[in-house]
């Protein structure tokens, strides 16, 4: 204004960096395009599916839902409906992000497919309480600092971690895309424990503290089982194809067995298997079998 | 629609799920009962009281209120008394949470516990302003990068941390359940950075980047200790009972003396204690005391 | 109330809690006063400002904008002229943070500095969107777990922390003070990965997984690197003044050649270089050049 | 800052203006004071309240609650739950506000009242969709314009000013102070219809457009009544007490008797009686008795 | 508590009071169903929608769109998709709210429908602006307090009331149910003016002040009218069919021809006509025709 | 999709009105520009700005502010530090609305003017808090049905359309534009009482019930005055200038003298005046003076 040429020289440059910016070769490969009326999965939504579940599964804890016996249908029935809605909304988002449909028919059938698979994991909402329950009493038995279950499902990042992952993991198994991971790394953000939705985790699984645990896709990991900070489940390398790029899906992270406990730090990579009711030390790196009731350290 | 039975079966199926959720033998141990009137801790309130925290604690930085001589009273006034709200509301939901009252005068004497405590605390705010001060001075004087004082009060993830835990404490040691531990798990989820609310850490505490540290219930810090990203000061295991449950409340975490150095992914394990003036390099493993002045470093 | 005396008493406490927090020499060093007018930084401004840029650089991702080729244009300039108006403030309160205007010529020189850097930012938007481009498929060509690139831009940690990371550089290299580091804290927040605005990183580059990656603020990074959770990059020991403090602003973070991999947890410390092309292997200590083609791995 | 002295100026008149405004004898009289913990009644759960009662009545045309025969029972449930917990806070909340208890027991007495009083609230709901429903088919019949009641509803001023009026006037005969009015008053301000919850309403009431409705505090009216906008039923004069201010309390206002049709802008003041079954046309004003059956028409 | 068994006498009112209102013969008729999928009308997402509508007739005015030569294109763009967005959801909601489609069929055809509408009305934005033009300088010419246009557009009561009239309208016009009636009503309650969207209203119409104004359904009115606060347009008395219920949809509300101007109060009866260019009074009251360039006022 | 011709048909009818709407010719005198950085009046701030007003005014009532003697200074401070800094942003807004500033001292001098007048409406606030409780002590003299004025201050909505017309007054004697119209309409939409902020109306004003009370610009009215719903203080007829159009700004509205009461729905049009202690009775024309001490009624 002082100096209008100023101005009009900003205003030049920025109507210059929109253009650059609508060009087709720019935008080109990173822009998501859809059809009117075919949604987008939104984070919005899916932070309130995973609270919903977390309602549901443990009345009373969050959602400020004054539970009492005489009440806790409502809110149980009330929460399911609302889940019902978002996450067969959710589902459909998914579908249609990783695979755009064509026509009218296309359309129909993913639809029908996303209110199927919402009605399945509806159905497992029960078995998911009993095994978010075994996970529960598996923190609140393995930490000492713990003075109830209560404080364990209000506030422990560890069931927050493990609630997302088995939301997740039953959405991969129904065959649902992007939907689980964005699930499972809302946890990682909020706890910095990365699980993988694909992973196969057991009942009573414990993790502690937390931050930094990395637990790779083809994971395998048996009941009873405790996981310190820092522990990676991880790929030690990945077989190439013929044009030097990963082959995506085979088997390349460890099988854990019942009753292993792995404390902080320690790396464990590849298809290997740490054999049933070891102990695998804090910092130490494995990259080869254990056999069952091993105790490895670190060399102090 | 198209098929109605198919709709049909879809209601039954969310009916049936709705049934099984609200069996008694289905929710019980995971379920949080209270009495009309009784409230539920809210993260939110928490994070407020938190948030009250610093902007009285640290005036003008936080909470868009733009401090000047002549009107600072008026902002910690109005966020101190805002702060006696919440707070004494949040004490009683913690109280409540851990001991559910079963009589108007268990109430009366929670309630009246909770304002107690409440006062307590905002007295004690003078005190926990002077700790941050220092906290805030030895990180800037600790971190080449760090330009000033005020961006480290602003933006830098050991502070909010260090306020947390500390404010955590507070209660802590007043006998507030539950509340600390939420304070502390919030701090947690936002920098990684893991403090049990009974951990004891001196003066003029510095952490830096900080993602993965975690500091043990049972834990003893002197004054002008720093730490590193990914340091652990755990336990090395836990005695059981002779139901094979860890004992709980007994030390079992480290005791660091002043002026200690503890440098990225050091793992120091169970009661030992590290000598006042060492300088602990990173990714070492320790599980024995360590004699003051002591300079430990890994084998590169 | 049951007893006045003790309400009385209550309120003494809080008075005088009150009186001790607002004298100066009780707030004196972490009080931050500005003139009216002058505005402090924003953080919900700058996460503003970041989903902004994240909308212009992969249109139809976010911000539930329903991008299609005839429509593209008009999200990108309102988002544009939006971004102008938002990051201007705030390039003008990060300044006025750091040195606070003392005369209205001050003003207005920084409110002009702030105008001009904003617009050079847009200005270079085209080519962050390239460079994020050459990211999102490194990231997408090193993770067998990842099925499209659409997913790693919508929902991987690494692209969000790396897109933070080279906005908060450009601001840094037009020499904002505080709001770079402000954006590179979200991220770490966020993911765990924590990038210094003043480190240099090429192009296409990838970090899988994320969790406690640390990048320090000299580091120098060159293109098609890859490094994994837990990486260090960091220094080894700060040369101190006289007075015993650190001497700030001198490299002492490592030079990271091309196409270097570095695994989860590897610890690299100080002004030194990895040659070109070298593997780096997990939990490595190394504190000393290293060859270009190099394998370092930890002794299993 | 251009000039000190001003900016000086400013700061003083500024603080002068805070000061005289914080003199007793200037706050004196408009100021409300409370004890810690006693609640202000709250606009904005009242209006939560008033929402609650309106989805609770006609399920599923607000709140989006997508009422099916299977999920009403949670819908209304959950909605109960609520009314109960937020009517109860601002029942006690209008009574302290008053009666401003100045005791512990008297703080009891009120609550327990707050509690009775709403729990016969809840017991009265039936009966008050009942007199609802008969309210929205009169609409309905008397409205050419309406397609269905579903509309009436959903979308109509009248339903709302009524609903509002039958809630407020089951509170005033359950003596709770304030709320009454506050809820009248909402309606009002939405709707322009202004319906003192003193005033008692018959069966099958019907308004149409409504603007400047007025019907006074000790009106009665019949079954089957119908008004349209700007219709006054209001007092003619109020006799004085020996200083000169108006008697409070004593009947004032009109009586309309069943099944009569007052169109708009009629004025009618004074306690009297118009007829069953009586026409009163628009923009007459009456304040005398008018037998049954009568039709009062201006004269053109 | 204090009295178990007063608790639970009130559990049980409330339980009964529960199951009175789920009761079918009590919500019969009061109780909206819907399928899963099939939307409700939003008032929240109409409110958007006309907002949208005025920001895209007035640009610069509302939204906080700082619209500019070089930008307006973009806000005009990108609200006018937003627009199509809501506006197609809310006429399938409004066309499922008064018709429930029945078959995936009947689904398919009230959204094509509602697309359909949904373009025609985008289409017709050009011509509503045109209209609105000239209300908004009718207005400003029409009163001698208005200092220019831009305050007539951005703050008075009429142009908005017009505004929505207008909007409503052309829905109505295209046969869209339910909306239209929502949208006038959202302006009766916000300016107290009731204009019925089947009312035909010409070009350049003012209206002043405006609260207590009521245009009926069927009223007919030409260019360059204006109108005072207080204004009926009404119908004289319905013809009932033989079961005594008004008979719905014949010409009822006077037709107002060009130029006219109507003072305060004044009300108009039944389908007669006021000739063009004539003068009503306040608060007269008229039955019969009048001829043109007739002037009526009060007997004083 | 089904038929993609009417697809693109769709979208080329939207992008045709795009394009319409962004004609000059069609924008032209409906657009409102400004450049970067001069704000526009907001709604939303205008409204915390009268809220801030009704707190400091009747400090307790609104705001949530538990105000007791030992807090009352800290709100006041805070909230009256908030009303300068909104104010001054919109009376700056509010003057460059009306003469868009064309040079940097343009600008800098409608701050300057902002800063100013904000700083005198600051000062003007103890004498704004004496006449509303006049005006609050008048309501509750003369309406029997008022229990107390704490009840008149929190809920009647008299008090909240004088309280917006004293505000409004005191800015538009201090020549702001456009700001004092914008308060009194939102008084008018929320009670139906219409107060030109130009009108100039003495101390203890009472209205009761209030719908569609209008005051005109040049209306003068005394002290003790008090009216009811429906009342118009009009213009009778405006003198044209040579081109038809209305002149602007000559006194055009009654004198009200003192202790005037004028009853539901009376009209006093043109400059006349009504002699102090008069009485008006309800639906009354008046278009001439009228003595002192006169009682007029309509002839029922």
């Amino acid at each position: 204004m002082k100096d209008t040429n100023m101005q009009q020289a900003y205003t030049q440059k920025i109507s210059k960096a929109i253009d650059e910016l609508t060009h087709e070769q720019s935008y080109n490969c990173v822009c998501h395009t859809r059809m009117r009326d075919i949604p987008m999965p939104s984070i919005d939504r899916l932070r309130e599916i995973v609270n919903l579940c977390r309602e549901i599964i443990f009345p009373g804890y969050f959602g400020n839902t004054p539970v009492r016996a005489e009440s806790i249908q409502f809110y149980i029935g009330v929460n399911v409906e609302r889940l019902v809605e978002l996450l067969n909304k959710e589902i459909f988002a998914g579908l249609c992000f990783t695979h755009a449909p064509g026509s009218l028919d296309e359309i129909a059938a993913e639809k029908e497919q996303a209110m199927r698979t919402t009605v399945d994991f509806v159905a497992a909402l029960p078995e998911l309480r009993r095994l978010l329950k075994g996970d529960a009493e598996a923190i609140y038995n393995g930490d000492p600092a713990a003075p109830n279950t209560g404080e364990v499902i209000f506030a422990y990042p560890a069931i927050r971690a493990i609630g997302n992952y088995r939301i997740a993991h039953l959405l991969y198994k129904m065959n649902v895309p992007l939907i689980p991971r964005v699930i499972t790394e809302m946890a990682h953000s909020e706890t910095g424990i990365d699980i993988h939705p694909r992973a196969e985790i057991g009942e009573n699984f414990a993790i502690d503290h937390g931050t930094g645990v990395v637990i790779g896709a083809t994971s395998i990991i048996g009941n009873n089982v405790k996981i310190y900070q820092g522990v990676t489940l991880g790929a030690k390398s990945f077989p190439s194809d013929e044009n030097g790029n990963p082959i995506k899906g085979i088997p390349r992270h460890p099988i854990i067995e019942d009753n292993v406990v792995i404390y902080a730090q320690a790396t464990i990579l590849g298809r290997i298997t740490i054999g049933a009711n070891s102990v695998i030390g804090g910092n130490v790196w494995i990259t080869e079998d254990i056999p069952a009731d091993s105790k490895i350290v670190q060399r102090a």
